[in-house]
């Protein structure tokens, strides 16, 4: 599927005034692993809250509307959509405080033939794990190269490093921000071009480095450039589902300031490629992904300027991708899905108290379509973890199994 | 009026795909209580924030989307509301910090005949006060009962009892996370079978226990569990009026985690009873209820665990009820009621500092319906309040009168 | 045009049940004001964050629903918003927390002729530049007098006056309250007569003088009085680009209490008059306004009753006023704007932390009107401010030209 084009555009002529619209993600979760020395580290709680092994959830209560400005206006149109339910959007630890946010605030300007304009507070061109319509994302949680190295964390002066804790309440969620999300505050420029059965497509933008925060906390701009080149089977077939095979590639780069040093900054950056095949009844995707500097240290590390221990600060390198695949079983309403994915993160560092770690996870999933609206999905997820030193492999080492179930009704 | 029927279901083959609705209550409450020794406890002042006896408030502005997920089909169906008035849910008055929350968010799943499932954040199958459609609630305020006993609140840790203060800006709220409203995160089982005039409803639940903040801070999980008998005395009426006797009885348990010292957890349970009569132009209610663990000793007392004066996590025992009755004058748009309500607060403590409290209310009022959907309502609450210790009676013994006035518009 | 009706009624026999609504203004800003000693004060830096010279942003996502209560019942309508985007409601700096907030929900009850009732939260009857749809605004920014004197900021204990800052991440924003946004939460009697081309408009308002916060702080309420005449060059003619030319004045008054000492109160007295001309292709506006009481002194500022300098709570005087107008170019989309404005701050006291201080803009704009409901606006300020002590002029003489982008989608 094209989500450039998907997100940030309407169908012509078709679009209504204000089309309300969201979805709701109801969820349950338990986590398996095993606490070492008594005490979890938060792979083996359950997010955001991160303070027991099992919890009800909502991972997403999204309400939004979209539609063009004007109607019969087709070149301009908007999308608009809030979350209200509870992750690492809404729930940070420190302050124990939910808070509703803005997801998406956007206007595409279709004046100028091959540079659409799209100007606001919207998802990036990036990685497809993250650009991808998530309410038709088959898995429930994200692989660890995506969480780890591509959802941003913005860390705030005063939030300190958390040791493992006991449970109950363990309360291991360090960060009171919202995470990134996947999004930017800027402007875009992009545009998709048929030739034959291909569609290329483009995107640059030009963003606050700062994810669904809106407001930049330094002058220096994120820089985000994509291209994708997608052959169709079916040139008439539209949507997410539409039969193709897609190449893609992506590049970002952008500096971030210390919280505890405000005189500091260092560069941030992140790039892969990828391909996806979707054919029915058979859907596939593979990346792989860079990572240099502002390396995630765990929801419990948001780091400290003031101590060598600089954690999310630091100038890292980290690499990973995944490989995944789904069959929608033919005259029935079931998809079987199976994702492997890998993560190295510090790669090279063999001490200290951030070291190499690597993190490898098959995930078993089952999807039922109870209509093309509403879908149960549940995942099963076998993880081994590991650290090139003890301390950090004590944590690690005993991370297991995690069982999710979920259902996604979207209106 | 079947609340879980009407709450978790949507009328077969007539629910749109996405029906935005809502309602807005702007109040008036003055207080006429008179401080003891120039200060203030919280029954004396105006909620959420404690401030003063005067304000003018947004008791509530909910915004919501319900419907069938997917046109057409009945079997499913979501129910999604938003809060973004100034109450116990989004003012919590530790940080002074008001934000919106998600009241509901659920997806029902119509596929068993018998055993209706519904899923996500909605109202736990309980009392009739807490479960009937708020919007539809002919006072202003709750009764004590329900107010101190079933809607919970969750203190964090960090938050201190505050002594009595002088006005203005009293400042007697110490709680800043959502208060439970009545809501939980979880999974019901329930349906509702008609055998002739006698429409018998159960409904099982099982969630995390911690109200609207949608993930649980323990590993063990609450009960709810239901059951109503209504006599209908026109079956073919549905709906919130719905001229019927309905009988019904509740129960629930949890356990608790003490936020100050979270190695300690304890039980949480309640359970009662009643009766409502609905014909036109008589209404009545009565429930009884009883409680232990986790007795709420007010606004000003979120309770720690680190001194002897635990506060809110104890395992006290409490008891109450109420009576009331409206009528809807004949071809007029006025409506009278009077309310009747009693509760009695850690039963057989006689001394400490959280000693035998005793609260009875009488609550007249007033509603003209302007229309269908909007009324205006007065109400003035004559209240008398006492407790076995001279320290804590000086506190309640002078709360006198409440005057609030309230115009309710839904959508 | 008449906000007062346009924004506390509906058109009689067309409003629809349930009309959802809203804005989106993504907006680039870049400030070129040069330090004083390598640091900044808040007029030299991008808000609400105060962190940087430059930034996206959303500076408003607003979200709402508008109609009659119930069809065809045009005796009561209501009027429900919410705001998602950045600003000074929902992203105080001091705890960095963005949180969106409820702007208005009000009932109009329209029984008595000559007396319609406003009741809830909205828009107070003020001054024309607060008053009017923010999204027909034809500037990015407010004049200095607006955002100063009428844009009432509410600090709360704890926070403390901010010294000027380097950048990187300044973080200059020492407020976590929503700003007053021009609305109360109260009850409004207005209502418009038509006299032959004139129509006259009188508004009476008792609220909290709390902002949006939606309770009151204190037990004193504010007062706020408005007339305005307006003599209408086409009676037909109806909306926000009337043709008339209308002269208001209104006053406001109140007491606030000092959140430091909260046994100390004082009064906040607002006055004003204007006069607006509309008629195509020209727009003119011209208000004065004088204050005493609560004189904002800076986002840096929030005060502190411990200390000798009070800072925002002081018996201060200020004035100020502005002059603009708009060209509609014919036959064109193009707007051409140009406004003067100019305040004056702690008039008359020529020493100590807080003196006399002045303010002066001169603001060039153009709008291009996409359609009607879209344009792109860009502003270039030119700003000249100083104060009568050295200290703070240091501060204010290098406060230069401010250039704002932004583009208005509405819904």
């Amino acid at each position: 599927a094209n989500w450039i084009m998907l997100q940030g555009t309407e169908p012509a002529g078709t679009a209504p005034r204000a089309d309300v619209w969201g979805f709701i993600q109801p969820t349950y979760s338990k986590d398996f692993s095993s606490p070492y020395a008594g005490k979890y580290n938060p792979s083996k709680l359950i997010g955001p809250s991160l303070d027991s092994q099992s919890s009800f959830g909502i991972q997403r209560a999204r309400i939004g509307v979209r539609g063009t400005g004007f109607p019969l206006d087709s070149k301009i149109n908007y999308f608009l959509l809030t979350e209200f339910g509870d992750n690492v959007l809404t729930d940070g630890g420190a302050y124990g405080s939910y808070k509703p946010v803005l997801t998406d605030a956007s206007v595409t300007l279709n004046y100028i033939k091959g540079a659409r304009i799209r100007l606001g507070l919207f998802k990036y061109p990036g990685a497809e794990e993250g650009l991808q319509g998530i309410n038709l994302f088959p898995y429930i949680n994200y692989t660890d190269v995506t969480n780890q190295m591509l959802l941003e964390r913005f860390p705030t002066k005063g939030e300190v490093n958390i040791a493992p804790q006991p449970t109950p309440n363990a309360n291991m969620n360090a960060f009171s921000q919202p995470g990134g999300a996947f999004r930017d505050v800027g402007v875009q420029v992009f545009d998709a071009f048929d030739m034959g059965n291909w569609e290329h497509t483009y995107a640059i933008m030009l963003g606050n480095g700062h994810g669904v925060q809106m407001s930049d906390n330094n002058s220096s701009k994120d820089l985000y450039l994509y291209w994708s080149s997608a052959y169709l089977f079916d040139k008439n077939a539209k949507g997410a589902f539409q039969p193709s095979v897609k190449m893609f590639t992506w590049y970002q780069n952008g500096k971030r300031t210390d919280v505890w040093n405000t005189s500091q900054e260092q560069d941030r950056k992140r790039y892969g490629a990828g391909v996806t095949y979707m054919k029915m009844p058979f859907r596939a995707t593979a990346e792989y992904m860079w990572g240099r500097g502002m390396i995630f240290q765990g929801a419990q590390n948001p780091g400290n300027g003031t101590t060598t221990a600089a954690t999310i600060f630091n100038d890292n390198k980290a690499a990973g991708g995944y490989i995944e695949g789904g069959w929608y079983i033919p005259n029935s309403k079931w998809e079987l899905d199976l994702r492997y994915d890998t993560y190295k993160r510090n790669i090279g560092v063999m001490s200290g108290p951030m070291p190499e770690a690597k993190f490898s996870t098959w995930t078993t999933g089952v999807n039922y379509h109870f209509n093309k609206k509403t879908r149960f999905t549940l995942n099963y997820a076998f993880r081994k973890d590991s650290a090139v030193t003890t301390a950090v492999n004590n944590q690690l080492k005993d991370v297991k199994g995690l069982l999710s179930l979920q259902v996604t009704a979207a209106f």
